[in-house]
């Protein structure tokens, strides 16, 4: 049997990909706050640790494939809230799941966003703070901050950290990919467009497409990124943001 | 009756998706300085000439994929030679086709490479002078300099040159993306390992998958980028390297 652990499987582009690996004959073990073979909160340790383990049971600690989907707006009260499901939850699931896919000689997308690299949060201390790991000191830095001033740096953290593996989970025979997405009409991004405020930020950044993503479009990209043909793409951070990413900043990729 | 080109159709990669395209039905004109529909020399302002007028000949006027797989390595003498190809040739072709393009709702995948980003070339005059297309300036700076030192350069301008395109061709309705392959197993390559001390280059750079990649995996991605599952994916970078760009610079992307 082919297993395949999604988190955030319950909607949006979690829940496609769902759909096409069970498709393809995986068994997908759905990790979420409803609706799937594991329910959990992964904004918390005691969460994360519930998911992992229950995961891991259901699989029999073999993952062939791995998406780390779920993730919250930056149309959000709570930033805090939101680094903690979208940098925190996703690392730990991830270093959580190593072992169980290099058993499998497996693979792991991680959803990334194209906003990442659209504010200067280089050397941003929430985000440095976030690659050493340090949740309390994170947490300390976000304080009562909006999502809106979170969400792209915890993105961006995320995908550095990424990247930051690739040798090592390369050694272990493991592949490790970001897909960065431009909006993407998930709940998420309604989310966002029902926002009265927040919403108004979705027509700062150019689309050259001039329109969003579908959920088929990034699912069918992760689709790719989890076959055969893509065995060589390792550390890679895949865009399908309608040419937004090089737009905005043409003279670098 | 859909149309490709190709240009470097008669071996390696440009080869491999010309039997893919024409697998799926399309009919490929492809360029090259042998064995093609069209025989010309990309490296001089007569032969682009002509491989433009003989392609819109032969496809009408309508392009619906333009693959610019021409390129020569950094193993040869002529560095000039390899800007003229790489950069001039690729260029002076894909701006065109525009028109053949935006009349078939087109799209062009140009092969850069992760090369691109291995070198501090972003300021570099001889990939200014590319940018402002000025292919007599770039052969002053570049003389009789050995490709070693220009391969990166002219795949990192096109590149750049290729992104600065998107607003204006994505309103177009034309996609224009690029794949950054690391070594792959083409002729080109095996110029690289036959030469008596460039080929120490291949040891230079880390993979961490420990091996290049195939001709199959890089057309099989050009593939998927030619498909309506990518039809979201514009001015992408698309990295096919084993690992060796997250490795090199992870907290770049």
């Amino acid at each position: 049997m082919k297993y395949a652990v999604i988190t955030g499987a319950a909607s949006g582009i979690g829940a496609e990909v769902r759909k096409r690996l069970e498709a393809q004959g995986y068994a997908v073990i759905g990790i979420d706050l409803r609706d799937s073979e594991v329910t959990a909160d992964l904004s918390t340790k005691d969460g994360r640790e519930i998911a992992k383990t229950k995961a891991l049971e259901a699989c029999g600690g073999k993952i062939d494939r791995l998406l780390l989907a779920a993730g919250l707006g930056g149309h959000l009260d709570d930033g805090a809230l939101v680094a903690r499901v979208n940098y925190f939850g996703a690392l730990t699931l991830m270093d959580g799941f190593k072992d169980a896919l290099a058993s499998a000689g497996g693979q792991c997308v991680v959803i990334g966003s194209n906003s990442a690299q659209m504010r200067p949060v280089d050397e941003a201390p929430m985000v440095l703070s976030m690659l050493e790991e340090d949740e309390a000191k994170t947490m300390d830095i976000i304080g009562d901050m909006h999502a809106a001033m979170v969400y792209a740096a915890s993105k961006h953290a995320l995908t550095r950290a990424v990247r930051r593996r690739v040798a090592d989970w390369g050694a272990a025979g493991i592949r490790l990919n970001v897909i960065a997405p431009g909006p993407t009409e998930t709940p998420m991004l309604q989310g966002v467009k029902d926002h009265p405020t927040i919403s108004k930020s979705l027509e700062m950044i150019p689309i050259p497409q001039n329109r969003f993503a579908t959920v088929e479009e990034i699912a069918g990209t992760i689709e790719f990124m989890f076959s055969d043909v893509a065995a060589h793409m390792h550390g890679s951070v895949i865009y399908v943001d309608g040419g937004s990413d090089a737009q905005v900043r043409p003279d670098r990729f």
